[in-house]
């Protein structure tokens, strides 16, 4: 059995490998390219893809699991092995599905669709990109129609991300925290509004770069183990979990774009960063889903970098960094600043009050779109749509509306947005736990001491890697199913 | 045929773009990853070299050229289609000598073993390094046993880089060469040495970066297929001919290194640029041999880079990028400062005059370490004797010595250095034949008109990729078999 198992690893090993090292082409795409190399490297990456997904799906595999069922039906649910089978198994029941020409087509296209976004989006040019989404959207729904006997055609594209999720039930998830949420807003906007224009002079590059550096390795950060990059949007990325990279952007007249940006991904980094070392490269070395993805990069950049006590620590520092902007600045103007809510067009740069509001209608438009309700040519104008009737603000122009998010661009329509809300939501969930355990955590993060929550989230979350489901992982880590219940009351508990 | 020449080609471009895959990971590690990162990469680019070799070697692709060869004699020799089944043919009968396995080991060892050289080498530690170096030794020797029937070992690993060469040809030609410099270079040394202190001021490294990057875009660097970053040991890499990247290093206190480097490594790059984009991505889009490749980056950073002419026009820029330093040093003196002859330790840095003895040592090292009459543990102390002899310096410390360049420590032992001075040696032979076709060349380069030059060179050299071996390719534009008499006239000419 020990045998077939490191024959097994091997095997995966060679999948995995395969799949970092198109990471590496996509995030040398993402950030320092030439124009010229376009063409050449969505052959490359397709390639790439399309032979991991064949290691992958090798009969062997097949046959190796079958024979290792029941050693791994012998062993405690919650052994390395017994995940690493059951983990390798489900992949390889879902990926022998989708034919590999599919995979190498998918992404041959995802890469001249991306490099095609990177220019139509400062265009504001939707029409050049429009046959582009009409291609991925034939693709996700071919996609999709590998998985027959679905409710709705989005769910293998949900499953994919966030695995035990269907378009029903993320709609009456969303629905209730809609319900709940829509009066807390109106009920905040009644309020006066902050003023933020404190973050809005100039902050130069640099500085800002290196303030959020510091603050991302006293959050614990490895940058012996990742770097940070320029991109158009921001992304976490892996090759190996001694090599997790983030990206940022700046906006020279927008403290908090880089600054959160950086915290948010530095999030996802962690906890790629946390997983036990011994899963690299298997299966298990992987964040569990989207959501609880999210949850990490959500919990860090909001529930923590948006805190009073956080900010107690870090705002002399960067009253320091950029004297000039902030030295007038008093600590709880910023705050207020910082946690402005107010309707917007940009998904990255919403607040905590508006942000699932931005995911909720992503959410809608994808499941129109592949129901076939929804033309693709008539997408900006459903947007347009929606953003008035939803968030009550004009995306007058492409660039901020259905050209917004490289998300569509780069992928496949069905799945990519439902994980925002459910991680703000399981941020909220796993936060709750952390402090049941830890009553001390709001005061050492006002101290300055991070790694306690750290160690907490590296303990119950992060080494884990993809071991348990992200229920399995909520009803473990916090006793319960999941719920939104606690994000609505820090909401309200923040906002109200 | 067309056919079975469409699905040859279909397989070599899949062998390509894994080679190319390959090297983005190998650029990555040499620029931005993070030290975490280098055991999984090592093991990544094991992964793709080998399934790049498996494709390349694939029995298909012999069955395909078989079946193409009688196409191929019909056609005439410089023919497109005779060409890439010609080299096709030279590549796989080549490769499926090598066992898969064999070339993953060795990659995964170079990347292990590059990494090593990259810390050891600024602590002057050879001993943490030597180990590797005898591994790399072990395994230059299998390489080379593939190939059976060689009367000198390095033999196989001389064609692999310049076809056609042999230990013993190579020995004979640097003999000739030698026996012709070493009278120069005295009477060069008896002269009074030039001041070259202008140099060695302080130059921040954006200044430097700058000024390097507009040079080489006006002599016809495409930096829309390419781009130029830092690294520790400059080098040129392609992933495609549509992204063709350079790398150099700075030092504050010394302008001709980094600029001289970016001019060198253009030169290399514009060559790759330069070929036919029909090509891409088969076997034939690559620079025929290393001395054909280095005659490119010798042209331009020597010939060209370091002609009064080239100064006649750049040298007013660069006083005003860098007016403190150069505003009162005359052009002469500037001229005078980057030809200083002057033996010295480090072979990247050398003058015209002294650094084929450089590459001399190391070829004659190389060779004494494949026959086993070198000990890996005795080459510090060989090093020295040779630079003690040969050129009259003392290379005191391991970083100046052994560990200098980066070759064996990413690569294999045999057939690294001799392409060097076979490129000098060319750099004199093509310039020569461009003058004779376009006399004014030199009126031009002091006019700041780089164009016609870089025309002739992309006509009669670059836009054949490797169509025509170097042998066939100087025989073809200069009308001449190889001779070091162009080459010992100009130097002649330039320091006698």
């Amino acid at each position: 059995m020990q045998k077939k198992l490191a024959e097994l690893k091997a095997r995966l090993a060679e999948a995995e490998d395969l799949g970092h090292a198109a990471a590496v082409l996509s995030w040398d795409q993402a950030t320092y390219m030439p124009p010229g190399g376009a063409p050449a490297r969505g052959r490359q990456m397709a390639l790439l893809s399309r032979l991991a997904h064949e290691r992958a799906t090798d009969p062997a595999v097949g046959r190796l699991l079958d024979d290792l069922q029941p050693y791994a039906e012998g062993l405690p649910y919650d052994s390395d092995d017994a995940a690493l089978i059951r983990v390798a198994r489900r992949n390889f029941e879902r990926d022998t599905r989708i034919p590999s020409e599919l995979v190498g087509e998918l992404n041959e296209h995802s890469a001249r669709s991306y490099q095609a976004w990177t220019t139509a989006r400062p265009a504001n040019d939707f029409a050049a990109v429009r046959p582009n989404l009409e291609k991925t959207l034939e693709l996700s729904r071919r996609l999709a129609d590998c998985f027959p006997g679905y409710s709705h055609i989005a769910d293998p594209l949900i499953d994919f991300a966030d695995e035990g999720m269907k378009a029903e039930t993320v709609r009456a998830l969303f629905a209730d925290l809609r319900a709940q949420m829509v009066p807390l807003l109106r009920q905040v906007l009644e309020q006066p509004a902050p003023d933020d224009s404190c973050l809005h002079q100039h902050y130069p590059e640099d500085g800002q770069r290196a303030f959020g550096e510091r603050v991302i390795a006293r959050l614990g950060y490895d940058f012996n183990r990742g770097r940070q990059d320029k991109t158009h949007h921001p992304f976490m990325t892996k090759f190996s979990l001694g090599d997790v990279r983030i990206t940022t952007r700046f906006r020279p007249d927008d403290l908090s774009d880089g600054l959160f940006s950086t915290i948010h991904e530095s999030g996802h980094a962690m906890y790629e960063q946390g997983i036990d070392p011994a899963y690299d490269p298997t299966p298990l070395a992987h964040g569990t889903s989207a959501g609880v993805h999210e949850s990490q990069s959500r919990l860090w950049e909001n529930v923590v970098g948006r805190s009073r006590g956080f900010w107690q620590h870090f705002y002399p520092e960067l009253q320091a960094a950029f004297p000039q902007q902030l030295g007038g600045v008093d600590q709880e103007t910023f705050y207020r600043a910082i946690n402005k809510a107010m309707p917007s067009v940009i998904r990255t740069d919403a607040d905590q009050m508006t942000y699932d509001l931005h995911v909720m209608i992503r959410f809608d438009l994808e499941l129109a779109m592949l129901e076939g309700t929804l033309e693709v040519a008539d997408l900006p104008e459903a947007w347009k749509m929606r953003y008035l009737s939803d968030i009550g603000v004009c995306a007058g122009e492409e660039c901020d509306g259905a050209l917004q998010d490289v998300h569509w661009f780069a992928g496949v329509i069905g799945g990519a947005f439902q994980g925002y809300t459910l991680g703000n939501i399981m941020s909220a969930q796993f936060y709750d736990a952390a402090l049941r355990a830890v009553p001390d955590i709001p005061s050492q993060i006002a101290a300055g001491e991070f790694a306690p929550l750290h160690g907490w989230l590296r303990e119950n979350i992060y080494r884990h890697g993809a071991k348990f489901t992200a229920s399995e992982l909520v009803q473990r880590v916090c006793g319960d199913p999941l719920s939104i219940d606690p994000y609505v009351a820090y909401l309200r508990h923040k906002f109200a």
